[in-house]
């Protein structure tokens, strides 16, 4: 009756940016609309004498032998306070047949990390022009660089247009990734500029402005927003979702709460009945996804419980397997 | 950087029904009233073909060094099927500076059995008659075994009067709890015997059938009931919440939904502008609880983030100061 607990360091030898993760991920998404899910609304935990938040994420899919919780911290004042990432985060995996705890996954957030840039990479897989010449990437932090990393599972390019407000994280990143992407990376003026000059475009900030003008967009461009999740955030001005042939959602009823989606509506640029997908309705084969080299197409990922549930199961099975994790309890 | 993991034979160890954890869980409920308390609604993740639920509660009480947040399940089959409890769960301890996580307490529910016992102990020592002689208790569950220990903190009596319409459970708990309590236990053959021979009542049942009604109550009596915790669950006609003196919840907003007072407020024998008590009201000395000894008082305990936190916090104190616990990981 033990608990497997398995470490950060494990876990980062253990899961990557692969095809089977990639798999894994794709398959949480279609069992989102295929399959009995119980996903519970997120749960935050607002600490804001410290400028923190806490999130918890969930998700049982129905047949299931187990799933996960995620705890997930993020409190942005960590680098400049104690050193630390603002992001922070275990996983929690519970039998789906008797309720109980069997592993508990410290990754420290490395596994949304990676679970976040994943559901990109499906996105772009279903979205993005067959042809893709230039990446352009908003927002030059950790996922910055795991979007652009997993880009490469399913479109293969040849340059990539960086933008960051922080001149110093811009630096960085265009003298770390030209070597681990092996493309060259170039520094965008403006993000006008690295939307009018990209064939696709992820946005990958904690923005609080819209900063996406729709005037920008162009035939058979494809953008990715995923870093608002939270009412108050936001990185696309609501036209952006307008101009769209096709907008896509992790999970709309969320996406219409906490996403781009949910200014869109306010906005009016959106109502209740413009045709929104799911992203799981074209994992699972229901709707095409693109259909002309000529679309505009969006996608709004919020983040869902599903991502968690699969990246963890897949991360235990890979530690079972290796021999890896410390097994602790009565 | 490490993580402590402590264990339920750690904790069994650690933590008691004594008064100092009797204490942390009524400063909890005093912070809920005069603190700023960041208290989320509980996650529920249901595992309907399983006939599972998993609840997930978390309180961060302003300017604490950490809180946690508990993951519970309740798989009411698991006794038939597994030989195993039906209830489990385990706290997670995070620092309320960094949103990272500090210890996990793998009590398997053992620290909310203790902090539920608790809480009845506090509304006890405000709200029972001082001279309390019969101790009537619904449901020869483990919860019942607890409550009645835990009323020995608070109230001295002679008998415990004992009803649960499982006939084994009620052998079980009278051959067994004379020699824990001390004192004689015994059967009622009714709940109505129970209730009308009793000085307090505390009702801890499952139930989704009201099974107490208003006029067996008589003067100078209290009565807790902490069964109903969800939507469909309820012990308590709702008459007897309107025939009390004085109606007293953990969390009033929570009881509304989830506990007998959500049920008093359907049926409309409460309304919103009746006079109802937070318990934090009573152990912050806000409100006085009990002012006489004719009157009828009800408290409605539905469990709140704030327990898990106080109980969580005492006993990692308590580990950390008898060097108990693995610390593990990066």
């Amino acid at each position: 009756m033990g608990i497997t607990v398995v470490t950060e360091t494990e876990l980062r030898a253990l899961v990557h940016l692969d095809e089977e993760a990639l798999a894994a991920i794709a398959d949480g998404f279609s069992a989102l609309v295929t399959s009995q899910v119980t996903l519970p609304p997120i749960m935050r935990i607002d600490v804001p004498d410290q400028q923190g938040e806490v999130d918890v994420k969930a998700a049982y899919v129905a047949g299931a032998e187990r799933f996960a919780v995620k705890i997930a911290g993020g409190f942005w004042e960590n680098p400049q306070r104690y050193n630390l990432p603002s992001s922070s985060g275990q996983m929690i995996i519970l039998s789906a047949r008797t309720g109980r705890c069997e592993a508990i996954l410290l990754d420290n957030g490395y596994l949304t990390d990676v679970r976040t840039a994943l559901a990109g990479a499906v996105v772009m897989r279903h979205l993005a022009p067959q042809k893709v010449r230039t990446v352009g990437q908003v927002g030059a932090g950790a996922q910055g660089r795991y979007q652009t990393r997993a880009l490469q599972l399913v479109r293969s390019f040849e340059r990539v247009l960086i933008y960051d407000r922080d001149e110093a994280r811009l630096d960085a990143y265009v003298h770390e990734m030209p070597q681990v992407l092996g493309v060259a990376v170039v520094k965008a003026a403006s993000v006008e500029e690295l939307v009018r000059n990209s064939d696709v475009v992820t946005t990958s900030t904690p923005s609080q402005q819209p900063f996406v003008r729709a005037e920008w967009l162009h035939a058979g461009q494809h953008l990715t927003a995923m870093g608002a999740d939270a009412e108050h955030k936001q990185e696309l001005f609501p036209e952006v979702l307008g101009r769209a042939h096709l907008v896509v959602c992790d999970r709309q009823s969320q996406c219409a709460r906490l996403g781009e989606l949910h200014h869109a509506l306010d906005a009016g640029v959106l109502t209740e009945n413009s045709e929104v997908h799911e992203l799981g309705e074209i994992t699972a084969g229901l709707h095409p996804g693109r259909t002309s080299a000529e679309q505009i197409t969006v996608a709004d990922l919020t983040g869902v419980g599903v991502q968690d549930t699969a990246i963890s199961l897949l991360a235990l099975a890979r530690a079972v397997a290796a021999g890896a994790g410390l097994d602790i309890g009565d």
